[in-house]
């Protein structure tokens, strides 16, 4: 059984109070040790960022919340604990007594992971006499939300030790990848030093400044690989005509004056084989053509998360997105209400991949979100702009009725009709239907109330006069129309 | 006036062709030269690409589409066309020709940008008549996705055709940041050629296999820095000691033996500085913690987006996220169906950004969702599970009327409950109230009808006897209590 019940951090800053976090959440009763006077403090602001996000994160049952204690010493901490993770100071000396320390006060069994973000686990466990169940921890910040531990074992490491700590980081949502063999600063920190050392030259020689260079990254390379890491997207990048193909284009860009970082590997064909067999393991089962499509769901889901980041004000490239939108708003025709003796046609769309449920069906609120969806563009049309509402008018829904005739699939392209039913224009009550555009099926049906209201005075009022002079002829001539056999029915209610 | 009305791309590959889509969806006519055979093949299956994209994209009004035609010959591509890009293959005599014929060929006012990834546009302008309206406009796969262009000018480049090319570009929902210098590979391919290097290392040595690295990079740095860049996530990581103290103790490592790319630069006050005074200007008027709670919720958001891809099954860290919640809910403790005789509380959750709308209030259609929710625990709680619905059997809601009553806000704590009506079993139906936990304010309330179906068969049948035992309790217990005023109204139906 894979489960922690009891751990203990030694060490409580922003890596090992954020380990700390992630344990009580899943359940884990959990004593930290750390000295620092304000080590209490600081962990229960990073606790409360981590009970924040959560309650973000998922609707599954969160286990009832471990218990969170601050020990007068390392050997109180240890003492019980099945996971002991260490996140002190980076330096090898501490590191190693430390380690001595735990080693002696906790139970032979209990494993002990260490945060070292580049010390190698050989030279960490020298000192240990149960050196077989420590190994190198290393997680990236904010460690209650980010997946990764690197899982690195030393020359003393057993490993079945490193398989089963991946087991039990399994079960505080972490996920643990096994590097083959140790070297200073793993993969992760290798990569991240490569990086940080090209971008302190871009900085010392004035090619761009911070921003500009946060911007490069999170408007282009952050968003691939947030989903794909560097081979699958050049996989992708390469086309048809595969890996080996692309490898051989990039290949001679390692002998120019790209970066200042000079020390080249040699790029010979049993290199280019090997990364070509490792990508055909890695994603060879799914053609270029559906991984491109995976991609850009992804790309687009992440772009519209964004978009919701700063409280809704956009971040980052959602942001952008947001500011294109809304040219785009700026830009288009006014759609003309025309008050035609037929039901308007409101909105067109195709079911996207985030809408789908685990039956493979739209989920339930979404035929509600093309409703509303509908409504909005039914105001637009009648001049209930973005200008409109900023002057401090508005229609808000006080109730809809929705039916569920039949199912929309992903990718099927759908578009909502609507029939006006006789009100005074102050409110404005709606029949609307949700069809399949392939076979015109009737999927839903919404029968939809709004009420114009002055935001200021928190109150119903009727309509400025712009409005009205467009939304009075629509009315009128839909007047007209039978009024659907669906109207004015109750929840339950019998034909 | 900022709008392309004419646009023209030379060379119609991957990323060529990618620009044309761009461009074609942002409502410009578009003409590509590309003598390639299969070049029309190609285009049309990138077209196809994005088109699918946009539509999921976004829900404002993309213009009518631009008209996309292939040209005989270079001369009649550029023809009247605002800008050209240049997308040939990367070799400098190559784009120097084809630049030099465009520049002929094409309106002396006319932009003409090159998609180079690394040459400098100083060497390509030389053979051009007019060279102060060419630059490096270099953008990332898929272009007709990721929002960057580096903008690099030449010696000859006019600053005002810099400035031009980012205003145009913001109209197809690009964004162009403005290098100081030009260096070969300019910024971002310099960052990723450092990356790409070291990346080679670590697989020629056999620290990993490369579908190892690519999850380190996605389940770790990749989801932040699809969000904030390297200095603005270094400045979190630094805390409240602020960037300059970052700096010093990550200083060190510079001299470590933490890649094989060893050109140093030199880590001095001066360098520290500035990097700090640009940090401050980037980040400063937002605190650590306020930083914190962004990137948070943006981490969430790119998961929860990522938990939708794969068509549902989840990709990268999102498959991640939906394997701990399967976790969470095999270990959770089942809940209790306990047939009191009052309402069932059934769900409780806290208004997370993304579901505000621009009022500041959660949007109507999130409302359907919390009583979605709502539903799903109740079936849960009576056993219909996700092994009940593998095995064929499932309640489907068929209709629902929802009032709303007063408005939901940011981070408020809701929770909703549940009153069921008489019904079968066969149908479950149910009156539920969605509340403000901080003053017991109902919120909205939804009249809720579901029916048993066998997803086999595609009919409503009984449901099983195991769930039949634990639901009609709970039916009986609330038979004794009055039925609330609204069940049974109609939409718009007076008291």
């Amino acid at each position: 059984m894979a489960r922690i019940s009891k751990a203990a951090c030694i060490g409580g800053g922003v890596i090992g109070g954020a380990w700390a976090a992630r344990f009580v959440l899943a359940g884990i009763d959990t004593k930290i040790f750390d000295p620092h006077p304000e080590a209490q403090r600081l962990i229960s602001e990073v606790m409360a960022n981590a009970e924040r996000a959560y309650k973000m994160l998922t609707r599954a049952p969160l286990p009832v919340k471990g218990t969170l204690n601050f020990s007068e010493s390392l050997e109180e901490a240890v003492r019980g604990a099945e996971w002991i993770q260490e996140s002190v100071p980076e330096r090898l000396d501490l590191k190693r007594s430390v380690l001595a320390q735990i080693d002696i006060a906790a139970d032979p069994k209990a494993l002990i992971g260490s945060s070292t973000s580049g010390l190698i686990p050989t030279d960490l466990q020298r000192d240990m006499k149960h050196p077989e169940r420590m190994f190198v921890a290393h997680p990236y910040n904010p460690v209650y939300l980010l997946p990764l531990v690197e899982l690195v074992g030393g020359e003393k490491t057993a490993r079945a030790v490193l398989e089963d700590a991946k087991a039990k980081l399994a079960t505080v949502g972490m996920t643990g990848l096994i590097i083959n063999k140790e070297i200073d600063a793993f993969v992760g920190d290798r990569l991240l030093e490569a990086f940080w050392r090209e971008a302190l030259w871009l900085i010392k020689d004035d090619i761009c400044d911070t921003e500009t260079l946060d911007n490069v990254i999170r408007y282009s390379f952050g968003l691939r690989w947030a989903q794909m890491g560097l081979f699958e997207t050049y996989r992708i990048a390469g086309g048809e005509a595969g890996m080996r193909d692309f490898l051989s284009k990039y290949g001679p860009s390692l002998s120019w004056p790209w970066t200042k970082l000079t020390d080249v590997v040699d790029f010979d064909d049993a290199l280019v084989e090997k990364i070509a067999v490792q990508s055909d393991a890695q994603s060879g089962q799914r053609g270029i053509r559906e991984l491109e499509r995976i991609r850009d769901q992804n790309l687009v889901g992440i772009m519209q998360a964004l978009k919701a980041g700063d409280e809704g004000r956009g971040w980052g490239a959602g942001r952008l997105l947001s500011d294109y939108e809304a040219h785009l708003w700026k830009t288009a025709p006014k759609p003309q209400a025309n008050p035609a003796k037929e039901p308007l046609k409101l909105l067109e769309l195709r079911v996207p991949s985030a809408w789908i449920d685990y039956n493979g069906h739209m989920t339930e609120y979404r035929y509600t979100q093309c409703f509303a969806d509908a409504s909005d563009a039914l105001l637009q049309m009648v001049g209930v702009d973005a200008d409109y509402v900023k002057a401090g008018h508005s229609y808000y829904t006080v109730e809809s009725h929705v039916r569920l005739l039949a199912e929309a699939k992903l990718g099927d392209a759908l578009y909502v009709k609507a029939q006006l039913l006789p009100s005074d224009g102050k409110k404005i009550h709606s029949f609307m239907g949700l069809y399949r555009a392939s076979d015109d099926t009737l999927l839903s049906t919404c029968e939809h109330l709004m009420l114009h209201v002055s935001s200021k005075e928190s109150r119903s009022v009727p309509p400025l006069p712009a409005v009205m002079m467009k939304l009075k002829p629509l009315i009128e001539a839909h007047a007209v129309l039978p009024a659907p056999d669906a109207v004015g029915r109750s929840v339950g209610q019998r034909k």
